[in-house]
């Protein structure tokens, strides 16, 4: 079984060239059905639609986010569950599947690892094709370089960035955003963007105490035109400007 | 005037669709003639010949990497050089112009600082099209997620890393690569990569006391063979596996 992972970036105008050539080889696209990322959902079934692919929809198992769960240990839970859901739908239909990524499989998914598991079960060769990620469409969006010259970016999550910081880091990209509480970085810069890449795009960048709660506003604007919302930010410390 | 900052991955077959569209819409491609990468001129001269364009070759002006040299002062003068260069040609020909990036404008490239500093001379409006960055492709090759699961990745380059894992960085993603001492760093694991999307691709992983040899005869190789190297690679702390 040859299995192709396939990054989309954020919507069929990121394709490759060598990701649209993988997808023609393919026979179908294996994809995750999330309640609340139907929109999601229809980018995958446009791009499959172009190269003539049908979807396989697979039923997302439900995810512990309860407040005080173990993160890396629902996460697993949630992984082995996905697992077992992909393995039935593979051993019945077998030829070339895809999985579409959206943004790059390199950067906060799950479809590697996923794929790492069932290649344990069933004999595949696998092939990774990446995809234009979200750091990226927010920085050209707003016609930024990620990092001052020469120095470092680090690349994170909502949850860590409290404790990244106060580890030192002064330039984050922060990725999985759920709730921002950025009072204490008032004087920090902010680029911020959400729903990057569809029609229900967001901007904003400043100062942090000038535009948290513009970006408090669009954030609920994206919300209520897509029905869900993905945002992520680049943070920068003061008088270190790009 | 209409300024294309284009994002073209290690190849054309990372070209995205909306890269493409914005290569179409070009009048020509502006791209600086670096006498050590030679192989990166003939990549682009390929790209701008299937899309219609002629390349306008600027020569790079020379950068000072005398050892002991302020790297930051060294890079703002050889800007100031480039832009002024481009500026010349900018006046010259006029129309839409588009400069192709290796890789991702947003990661360790000077195109958008440099076409900043001439939209302050030249009235222009400039859009920025993503392109598969390095580590992206690194990742893929490597069928490797670039952080362990809701952790961290922290992008920088060689001349940091030794300062960057002091201050208890444990996964990092290392660009930018000049020499390898990584003599410290023994039960570290290690996903290197060499001119990646090329001929001359060069892969190597495992604990970087058993792959630093094999790392050095491969880099050689890679060097021989296109006649330039650029390598990168992801670092992680032992016992810290995916």
């Amino acid at each position: 079984m040859r299995v192709a992972i396939v990054g989309i970036g954020m919507g069929p105008q990121h394709l490759t060239r060598e990701a649209a050539d993988a997808l023609r080889e393919s026979d179908y696209v294996l994809a995750a059905r999330k309640s609340d990322q139907d929109g999601l959902l229809a980018v995958r079934h446009a791009i499959a639609a172009a190269h003539g692919l049908e979807v396989v929809e697979v039923a997302d198992p439900p995810r512990d986010r309860r407040r005080g769960s173990h993160y890396g240990q629902a996460v697993a839970a949630w992984h082995a569950a996905r697992v077992g859901a992909y393995e039935e739908v593979l051993r019945e239909r077998g030829g070339k599947p895809a999985f579409l990524v959206w943004g790059d499989p390199s950067l906060y998914d799950s479809t590697i690892r996923v794929v790492d598991e069932l290649s344990r079960r069933i004999p595949m060769q696998v092939e990774v094709l990446p995809g234009i990620s979200a750091p990226q469409l927010l920085a050209a969006r707003h016609r930024i370089v990620l990092h001052r010259v020469g120095e470092a970016v680090h690349l994170t999550t909502a949850r860590r960035l409290r404790e990244d910081i106060a580890a030192g880091q002064r330039n984050l990209c922060v990725l999985l955003n759920a709730s921002m509480d950025l009072s204490a970085l008032q004087d920090w810069s902010i680029w911020w963007g959400a729903n990057l890449g569809t029609d229900s795009e967001e901007l904003c960048s400043g100062r942090v105490g000038e535009v948290v709660a513009e970006i408090e506003r669009a954030r609920a604007r994206a919300q209520q035109r897509a029905g869900w919302v993905l945002d992520l930010y680049l943070l920068r410390a003061p008088d270190e400007a790009p």
